[in-house]
């Protein structure tokens, strides 16, 4: 790692530490301690679950598997990071590494798994609910204080220089993925293989990615979370849709291409190509002071002259998104806040904490916020062909061209995402 | 899959509807219903674990993914299976295969997540503690009974023909990847790769593995459940370590190799050998009657010889038993039982559900029962160099070769590990 980043961590780390501080103040609070989260068993069997660290946590540690562990922040003190290592021959230790960021705390290696020493005020956040000690706790401090959880949730929400070098360097790792994925899709492999071709070039493990890589070929692009990776090829390849990530630090990536297959009608590559521009165009907005939801707005005015210049729709713009036209075609949100969770904190709330649902037209929008220099968003519009949303409009008298949608939806849909910061003066895309 | 193993299926299901029954009539149960258990988020996120169903209703089901569904069994009736199965967009919906298993259960699609209709006297049985209903299940049933449950444990323990054969193919598939991971490791691949290579090989994805591949290189190999893949490859290629399996219809492999790399001291290569003969002589001692506790003091007899006859050990066997030097070389058990889980349940019970914990000595041994026909176990005998538990060797006045294990650690260590048939007459080994 770059001499930059340690020293752009040591800063991140000192203006937490502030901001904390500041926050602990306004709530009289002499301690807080954050729980690292430890991964529970799958029921009634031996082996644990898939784990990650508590968001919270990691804004300050930068380590995304770290258990059994605490942090403490005190005013007027260095963070303590009480770090659960014990001596297990069964498993590799715990280790920190050896980067400058580490002599920012105290550290105390714990053989046990133990219960931090508070004083005064105390609050407690983290998933300390199934602990053994959780009534003890309870005692001596207040745990998950809404208001608080609120306050440092916003904190997450404008990123510092590390921060950003971090969303960086995932979105770099995560694209060597993406190329690779592309590469195997050429090479007509099955969704198995293409995702590991994913994980191989993008240097990580399944069980390490920020979210549940979604690879589609054909129909399967059209299921928006598309759970599954078919171990056998199809027949045809009209399509493939990638959206995966990558952490970095902690930070992710979270990216989205589709392709045209070989077997594609050639209308459906001319689409891929048109979201992309909007994509570009939605991105060529973005500055501080642009409103998120008037923003999502925009993108099905941008779907809709899609879908009426390739043909797919012969009425005016404006009808088809009043009728619902667009949101048929694209029922989920232009995008949400990214940072140490994938669909981060804080993006359905005021920068005074209270609440700012999506709107009721568009229930699935995660982000309803004004952008500010240092956000960090996704830009995703998406444009599918999927039955069930579109069988309601076929009773409908409206100027769908539906045997072009039946030629297209073995294809299943396009989505195209970038990972996008917002600057004081306009944007810059991180996913280069 | 071939018509064989359907039919074995259907007397599978049959033979669990009899001992089901006669159990529940021992109860003085009218019905039953099995959970089968929901994936959780992540603490303060939106994306889930991994998952698996609970291991009874894999037993009747044979799939282990499915969430939010029942299976409800009653006297004189049919299994119902009450299945998750929304319509939704976002996500593939469930769907049951077209086998024949399908048509031996009165299958319910449900929309919603349902509690199921019981009636009479009635227990439940999976993680239901978290559901939002369970307060009332509580009400309406006897929630977990031990008794029980201990009693469907031991249906596990003795397979059927259906079970077998599903843990033959289990075994047919991991072979392959322990081949490409062989393949991989000559060719000099990081840990990363090596994994990516198994998985490909044996056609899954690391979230679907049975447990958590072990990919150790080098000194790796002797941390015993090393669970981290190193994404660049050593200098130097002492050794591989490979402990990884497979599901099959919801059953198990559990299959490890060990590699001599071309850097490790050719003591290596016969040691890895010698541990070969250990496990077959061991599968040779195999069969109905045999304790298993004693068939693990057979290993610690075995290590002793294979410590001395490589000139590990100057002594007599004995002694390097008595003195806990085998111990210190082998901390693990020889196997456990194999099925629905890795460590299958009711390992540690008497046939009648009395419990029958590990010897003192021995404490990490996971199988203390009498072999009967039917039960799948594995043998997996370790010699290792694990720093942390010689070192207390050292100060003692003990005929141990301490230059040649000091030469040996870069190694780290040898599991192999097969899986286990136990049949009227012997044995038959399902690793080949």
């Amino acid at each position: 790692m770059s001499a930059t980043l340690y020293q752009h961590q040591r800063e991140h780390i000192a203006s937490l530490q502030r901001a904390y501080h500041e926050c602990m103040a306004a709530h009289q609070l002499d301690s807080l301690a954050i729980y690292s989260g430890h991964a529970r068993n799958h029921f009634a069997d031996d082996h644990a679950t898939s784990f990650q660290s508590y968001g919270h946590f990691i804004h300050w540690v930068g380590m995304s598997d770290i258990q059994h562990s605490w942090l403490v922040i005190q005013p007027n003190q260095r963070p303590q990071l009480y770090l659960y290592a014990p001596a297990d021959f069964w498993h590799l230790p715990v280790q920190l590494p050896e980067e400058p960021w580490v002599a920012e705390f105290d550290i105390h290696l714990c053989s046990n798994k133990i219960t931090p020493p508070l004083t005064g005020h105390a609050a407690i956040i983290g998933d300390v609910a199934a602990l053994e000690s959780a009534p003890q706790l309870a005692k001596s401090a207040t745990l998950q204080p809404e208001t608080l959880i609120r306050e440092l949730d916003e904190l997450r929400m404008v990123k510092t220089a590390y921060e950003i070098a971090c969303l960086r360097e995932a979105n770099r790792l995560a694209i060597a993925g993406h190329q690779a994925a592309n590469a195997a899709f050429i090479g007509a492999s099955s969704e198995l293989d293409i995702q590991l071709a994913y994980l191989g070039a993008s240097r990580q493990r399944e069980s390490e990615v920020p979210y549940q890589n979604i690879i589609g070929l054909n129909e399967h692009a059209g299921v928006l979370h598309y759970q599954r990776y078919d171990l056998m090829p199809p027949k045809h390849r009209y399509s493939l849709l990638v959206d995966a990530g990558r952490r970095f630090r902690g930070y992710c990536a979270d990216i989205t291409r589709t392709y045209a297959g070989p077997d594609a009608p050639s209308e459906f590559g001319d689409l891929v190509t048109a979201m992309h521009g909007l994509k570009d165009s939605l991105i060529a907005h973005i500055a501080p002071g642009v409103d998120f939801i008037a923003l999502h707005e925009q993108m099905h005015q941008g779907l809709a002259e899609i879908l009426i210049s390739h043909g797919l729709y012969d009425g005016s713009a404006e009808s088809a998104v009043e009728t619902g036209v667009t949101r048929a075609f694209c029922p989920h949100g232009l995008g949400h806040s990214l940072g140490i969770q994938v669909h981060d904190v804080a993006g359905l709330r005021q920068p005074d904490g209270t609440l700012s649902p999506a709107p009721k037209s568009h229930p699935a929008l995660r982000l309803t916020r004004t952008l500010q220099p240092g956000m960090v968003v996704t830009i995703e519009p998406g444009l599918y062909f999927i039955p069930m949303l579109l069988a309601p409009l076929r009773n409908k008298a409206l100027p769908i061209n539906w045997s072009l949608i039946d030629a297209l939806t073995v294809c299943g849909g396009i989505r195209v995402e970038d990972n996008i910061l917002v600057t004081d003066s306009g944007a810059q895309n991180l996913t280069q």
